[in-house]
């Protein structure tokens, strides 16, 4: 697609949790992760040296850390003074806009080598205040300002799928149970316990034995209504953390490493913020929109697609996601879960970090995270959970709020 | 620089005021500026067919509208979904950043028409929420938890520039004293009152006789001590306010206008956040590598540039940035005021719109606003403040914060 190429030659990350990353400021947790990131340049970077700009995804650090003017901050902790250095935003997908906005100042020309990071320290505030920093994502004319909140707005989302093809919440629970099988073999997950794993550990406490994971789920008081039909397991958790990724030209790449991962394709897109403007809740156009931007950029079709990673907020995104994404038909995620098409063993899986229903959901930092894991799977080194028969092609998509925006990138090896 | 070139073919704004737009949304601001800019393409332009793509920079709507996610909420008001769009933000500097954005969008070959935004709608909230709301754009950790705010931080910065250099007070009045009369021939403009008219309305008010403008800044009641030694009139106001432009590649721009601006060179450049992290303070290092980064890739040396608009938020800033910009030496820019270098027929004409000080500073729209006026002299339809000889090469300068961000952009005929 562009000339010379944009590659990835590094990636890091922290771990995504609720507790670990206490007392912690943003600034500390993408120190954390450039470290990681410069560590994993084959051979070698020096980050003062070589990095010519950076730009950082970061949903509300207004909220969270009393802060804005992100840029410099990155720029200011991590060494990068006097270069360029600014915030992007699109809601939950705000590292993605990073991710784009160092892509095309490489295909421009501009810079050879760009860092781009998402952060979110999110357990500053109570959980009543993160749900208020999050509905920011929505629109306040009809929507935060009313009291709609995301789980609301998802369940709208479940409710009509469910209508539209009469599946139902126990198929669903088919995603919750692989992500979290996934989380179980991600030392960098919020949540590294399979569902098993956690029914036995409540079941012990309540003095019950789940018979198998849907019963825990269906049963247990554990996994209470958090929106009907969505419970408190197809939602995901509120995390700290923080990722990086360093892009090079395609004259620079080979300085950092033999083994890059090149950009394929790429698209954003963008649909109408509240969902009372949208002419079809059981798909998100915006996402589409991504999906065809990204296939057309690369050449590719879904079929190509080896792994990917998707914004499984809550887990009725996972289905529009692979459906929207072309890599299962209309209407067909609940027979696609049903036969493990997804599963880490299956024909295209996804989420094989864990998702954001593991993995965790730092907001700022889940699209980059996901670019994590598209370059540990595609260069073989995710460990226990590595893909057999490792991938060629790995996608990610990553979404805005309740789908009013989307991202996604195709990477090869 | 870039291969094929990047224009910019068409740019429109709100007026930018304290009282015009009470009432009014952020997204209502942008939507007239949009028509404007529209209205200004010579040849036409249909924004759904030939817009692929549009920035927004817009610094806090998280405080102002209860909003966040505002890219979308863009596309969506603008009629764009499901195009890519996002938000971008470097405090004060946030519209450049988009500015940025688009270019390297458009100069990488991914789109060929984008258009880039700036909006912020501030008088939805009292003064000191306001205060607090642009003091997230210093650094939490000790500036703004400890009470610094913007007025003050520039005033250390004035305090500085005074001690080095041995200049006054009343030679920085050049600066409001120019701004406003510039911003006086500008009916787009938040204050449309030289400083002699102000002076003579608060006059008749009080029952007093100003001699002169110096009289009335020194020695009236109403020019009061904001943080000293800055006054009232060396500071910008509380504006609301939105700006747009309409952007393409060397391939596009002639379907849209036989007259577009050429982007001839870009940078930015970033610095500590904190006052206390910095060496100097008489200088803006964001401001200089930003300066050094444009004057690079256009070729060009400051004596080459026409007019320039640069970031006035108060008075002291327009002197360090004449001065980081290369277009007055070091420590000369009171002698180049009391000469009037900078006037509107001066050599080197600044802020001819009545910079930030006169025509008001409605954050996010800021950089774009600065790109409408160099569009309008550029062109020549600036009216009564049209440059004499008209300009061939303007340049705006914007700054985030007190200085740990900046951008540069110079633009031809």
């Amino acid at each position: 697609m562009f000339a010379e190429g944009v590659y990835v030659v590094g990636a890091g990350m922290t771990v995504f949790s609720g507790k670990l990353h206490a007392g912690k400021t943003g600034r500390e947790l993408l120190v954390e992760a450039v470290e990681e990131a410069v560590k994993s340049v084959d051979k070698g970077i020096d980050l003062q040296k070589d990095v010519e700009a950076v730009f950082t995804g970061y949903f509300t650090p207004e909220y969270y850390e009393h802060q804005s003017h992100i840029g410099p901050l990155a720029a200011t902790w991590l060494g990068l003074t006097p270069k360029p250095a600014f915030r992007t935003e699109i809601a939950c997908a705000s590292s993605s806009a990073a991710l784009f906005t160092g892509i095309t100042a490489i295909a421009s020309g501009l810079y050879d080598v760009v860092l781009v990071a998402g952060v979110e320290k999110m357990t500053s505030l109570e959980t009543e205040r993160v749900t208020e920093a999050l509905a920011l994502a929505s629109d306040d004319l009809s929507e935060s300002r009313v009291g709609a909140t995301f789980p609301g707005l998802y369940a709208l989302l479940a409710q009509a799928y469910f209508h539209k093809y009469g599946a139902t919440w126990e198929q669903l629970q088919r995603v919750p149970i692989k992500n979290h099988y996934n989380g179980s073999l991600n030392p960098k997950a919020h949540f590294q316990e399979s569902i098993s794993q956690i029914a036995e550990k409540v079941g012990k406490k309540l003095g019950v034995k789940y018979e198998d994971e849907m019963d825990f789920l269906k049963n247990s008081p554990f996994n209470r209504v958090v929106a009907y039909p969505l419970r408190l397991f197809d939602c995901c958790p509120i995390s700290d953390g923080a990722a990086v990724a360093i892009l090079a030209s395609g004259r620079a790449a080979r300085r950092f490493t033999d083994t890059p991962l090149r950009l394929l394709g790429l698209g954003l897109g963008s649909d109408n913020v509240a969902l009372q403007d949208r002419v079809d809740l059981t798909s998100l156009a915006a996402s589409r929109s991504a999906a065809e931007a990204a296939y057309r950029t690369s050449g590719l079709k879904p079929k190509d697609i080896d792994m990917a990673e998707v914004h499984d907020c809550f887990t009725i995104a996972e289905w529009l996601a692979v459906e929207d994404l072309g890599l299962v038909g209309r209407g067909e995620a609940p027979k696609a879960y049903e036969q493990g098409l997804t599963s880490l063993d299956g024909d295209i899986p996804v989420n094989t970090d864990g998702g954001l229903k593991a993995k965790g959901h730092p907001v700022g930092a889940t699209g980059i995270g996901m670019l994590n894991e598209v370059w540990s799977q595609l260069r073989g080194t995710a460990g226990r959970r590595q893909i057999k028969n490792k991938a060629e092609v790995g996608l990610i998509h990553n979404v805005g709020g309740s789908g009013a925006s989307a991202a996604v990138f195709i990477f090869g090896r």
